[in-house]
């Protein structure tokens, strides 16, 4: 293990999993394990309307050995295990308001599918080491901002408290048990790959693909709601850094973008850099400010003290990068993704 | 609804449904309830090594409807909670180390149970007021005592992850779903009917055991390390306060006793009262210790200030009740749970 300020050379030639690893940001860190000569073995169940599309790693699948399984499924799960080395841990629902449609479903996939993952590593593999994909949602609405990893955890929705239940199992399991482990509360991750099909999951790729249709981008209330964007090469950086060293273990750390922006200042800068699109203002719709957590943006010293990691993309950087992904790629990002890829 | 200072009056003639209610807090409130008039409703799953018992209602079982069923189904929870005006909601598995042993069990009875009651009052009866027994747990190992209801969250084993989920679900269903609910979190709860068959639940029913039956009682290291204890008629009156007015709604209460005192001196005085038992000092075993939070002890004011309520009696009091309790009904708090009460 190594605290350096590059997690480069760490992954030469060991043996990575990655749950959640066909979709938006577990993909983006499969793809930089194979460019880094790592062993990466991939777990996705597909879960309909989550962000998994076999088309994010079409390209490297050769590389890559593709388990389609549920997280859940522990005898899967103490099989994908054993001998890994580093567990990338990102499998779960994303959407706030599925979560409240159907809490059943986040419950499976947010508290069950993790608890599998760290029994599997506590009685079949114990010198695993798992980075858990947490996110800024368990701060709820938050007391000041910035927020550092002192708020209190407060979160305003099923899919928070799931995901909230989620990060304290790695914590326990590595106090507990000696699985390391620690958990990296995302704010508002953007770029390549994620999922644009439908609006139920962040609203940036809605945005973008909004914008890249060139079609009007419904901007709630006056658009003044800051946001903390964080692209997801600087996000896979992070889970790598993390994986890396042991200075995480049994801790919590914000990861946060570069820059925060209101939704509206926002939306014109991706409309300026798309070429495309417009903005509409319009109120909000009530299901959605039921569960809205007013403006938010983070500190990420925590987590740069312990590993080195910065934020080195730009929004308007990052939304070039993106816009010009899915100029390319929309048509693999519409479909559904079953008929997005080849066939396994 | 009251805020007045006892809820006696409150209770009479309203529809009452007490989850757990076979259980050692839940029967206590379910009791107090057939006095005040109320129209109880118990459901329990009788959870093997839970403290499910039908013993605890035997002799009031005439004046209350007893459902043996699990709060998980969905179907039976929708008809359940129909019509109900408050519903204290008590069910789960209580055992620290049972979690870290079974932790699915933990999540089904701690997560998925309350959620299912809080989905069917969504669905079947958003009118209803919900009060959830909570616990001191969720504070883990304490930066400083007195602990109130500011201290971070940190649970250090599975239990204490899954009540922390079970405790925020009632709260985003008050916030956003309208189901009025808060929480109580119970520190140290002991008194008659609390289940002494085995050692996994709290400690003080498994001494006050150990010293009816004059056997040696068994204290971890120097016995320094404090508790606060609250004898189970305080709770019983804390959780019908609660359930009686709208003051507690979305928020969440400690609940301590009117003593707190570390264990060697719990046990010399459990000896006292009891007139037989014996202190034998251990080492600390490693299982127990990985999970252990050092001392303890609460804060209640914000209850208090809310509601009225204060504890009443006395460890000395409680612990003499609680000791002439199980020198009377020893036999069916040591049989299994099933052999214990009539046939349902």
């Amino acid at each position: 293990m190594t605290n350096a300020s590059s997690p480069n050379r760490f992954y030469a030639g060991r043996r990575v999993l990655v749950t959640g690893g066909l979709g938006f940001i577990g993909s983006t860190v499969a793809r930089r394990l194979v460019d880094l000569g790592a062993g990466v073995t991939i777990v996705d169940s597909l879960l309909r309307d989550a962000g998994g599309n076999r088309y994010n790693v079409a390209d490297v699948a050769d590389r890559i050995t593709i388990h389609i399984g549920d997280v859940c499924d522990a005898s899967l799960m103490n099989d994908l295990v054993r001998d890994r080395e580093v567990i990338f841990n990102l499998a779960g629902q994303v959407s706030h308001i599925d979560s409240m449609q159907d809490p059943y479903l986040d419950l499976e996939a947010n508290c069950r599918s993790p608890l599998t993952l760290l029994e599997a590593c506590r009685h079949h593999n114990p010198g695993a080491k798992v980075v858990f994909a947490g996110t800024r949602q368990v701060y709820g609405r938050p007391d000041s901002l910035p927020v550092d990893e002192t708020h209190p955890v407060r979160p305003t929705d099923i899919n928070g408290v799931n995901k909230v239940a989620g990060e304290y199992y790695h914590l326990v399991y590595n106090n507990v048990f000696g699985v390391r482990a620690c958990s990296l509360r995302l704010t508002n991750v953007y770029g390549p790959r994620q999922l644009i099909r439908h609006n139920r999951q962040g609203f940036i790729g809605w945005f973008i693909r909004l914008a890249v249709e060139d079609r009007p981008i419904q901007v709630y209330g006056d658009g003044s709601q800051i946001r903390d964007f964080v692209f997801v090469d600087d996000v896979a950086d992070a889970f790598l850094r993390a994986g890396a060293t042991n200075a995480c273990n049994g801790n919590v750390f914000n990861v946060g973008g570069l820059e925060h922006i209101g939704h509206r200042d926002l939306t014109t800068l991706l409309i300026e850099v798309a070429g495309s699109g417009r903005a509409e203002f319009v109120p909000w719709p009530a299901q959605k400010k039921a569960i809205d957590i007013g403006s938010f943006y983070t500190n990420s010293d925590k987590f740069t003290r312990a590993t080195g990691w910065r934020p080195t993309i730009t929004l308007r950087e990052g939304l070039r990068r993106t816009v010009a992904f899915y100029r390319q790629h929309m048509a693999q990002y519409l479909a559904e993704p079953e008929a997005a890829g080849p066939p396994s």
